[in-house]
């Protein structure tokens, strides 16, 4: 572990793996809860290559590295400050001869880093689509949550790009855009393979829903039991300790 | 209620609604919770009129036409010998002025019924894909379980037809067809609004799902909590008991 400096409102976290720690600035970029779910329902096997797509402040690449026995993980992302940040957390932890960050724009990804080449492809791509109307300048929680620089299409289809045949693509997003999701992944050949729906509590509506596609994959979805977040104590369920933990 | 003379392997069972029975011939066309579970689901309210497609004994429309306050009822079945028990039901429980069974391919619903006519369809179909091979002959059964006489892209194309601009389709299915689903439903420009799925008790996979889609409707979908059959004592939950008791 190296030391860095901290800029404003940056503060280094813990992620309960292999000891490594993770730059988020409270007031710009954070992670929460969905990408850490993400990282547990995705697959890196042994020697396959990993790319995030708008990977924030790294956590799904740090995540997987620590869980995973993948050859090599790339995140990108387009926010330059925010690139930098995860940079930084990469080489914090030493990463940097398995994690590689770069400032690119998605949709530019196949193009810069090679089509048909990549085993996974995951994201926690923005969940919003609403129009935000009069808006003309976004903040950077913005671009993060709300479909500015990129729509769900635009993801999808860069998953499409880089994944080689039968290569997997692990995204995380909201039940409300499961129509758009699944007619999004079909319209680029990745097939829904897995899906597991996050609820809050027993009973409670799913707020969540972690979806696996395969590149040309055979139709035949396996939805999973949903996955319960607290019990009826308030506490996390085993599940998702198991996630976090271990 | 008529009496009415039983035919081999026929026998009449309690819908515990109103009184009603129902005659099943247990070789060849019997009801499932499914079926319960979709006329839980579906919703017609005062005045509309509604088409069952692939009606089987006719369970759904005489369920609905206990539960709800729809104007009419049609239930059509390409099978006639089933449509004919089915027939027999109605006239039984002395509903003919509400439903009307009539022996019809569902892929002439439309041009037979009414184009844009109707403010609710629902559906039990076939679930099954799977090619049969060598199969030549096919019993009833299997025609009701497996996509034999109609896909279903077949069943949702009917569906989108039959109905006015903002008239629901309420469909029960498995759930690993979800993306063929999704796919067919925005094909035919019948948008998902509603899903649940149905898990057989607490933390298991569901094995049934219930879709509500809406012609031409905003995309925007509700994933209700998932429906638990059993507790944990084996014993039907308060949700089921509902849809069956109340």
């Amino acid at each position: 572990m190296r030391d860095i400096e901290l800029n404003e409102f940056e503060r280094t976290d813990d992620l309960n793996r292999n000891g490594y720690k993770i730059i988020q600035n409270e007031k710009k970029f954070c992670f929460g809860m969905d990408s850490v779910l993400l990282s547990g329902f995705a697959n890196v096997k042994k020697g396959e290559k990993a790319v995030d797509l708008g990977t924030g402040t790294g956590v799904i690449p740090i995540l997987l590295c620590a869980k995973t026995q993948g050859k090599s993980y790339i995140g990108i992302e387009i926010q330059e400050e925010c690139a930098k940040m995860a940079q930084r957390s990469v080489f914090m932890n030493e990463l940097e001869n398995n994690i590689e960050i770069k400032h690119l724009d998605l949709k530019n990804a196949a193009e810069e880093l090679g089509k048909c080449a990549y085993d996974v492809v995951t994201s926690n791509p923005p969940y919003m689509n609403e129009k935000g109307g009069m808006i003309n300048e976004y903040s950077p929680m913005a671009i993060a949550r709300h479909e500015i620089l990129c729509t769900l299409d635009d993801v999808v289809c860069a998953a499409a790009s880089l994944l080689r045949f039968g290569g997997r693509f692990y995204m995380v997003h909201r039940p409300h855009r499961l129509a758009d999701i699944f007619s999004s992944l079909r319209k680029h050949k990745l097939e829904p393979k897995r899906m597991q729906l996050v609820q809050p509590r027993e009973g409670k509506e799913p707020n969540m829903v972690l979806i696996e596609a395969s590149k040309q994959g055979r139709p035949m979805l396996k939805v999973l039991p949903p996955l319960v977040i607290y019990d009826n104590d308030g506490n996390y369920t085993k599940s998702v300790r198991q996630i976090y933990e271990e």
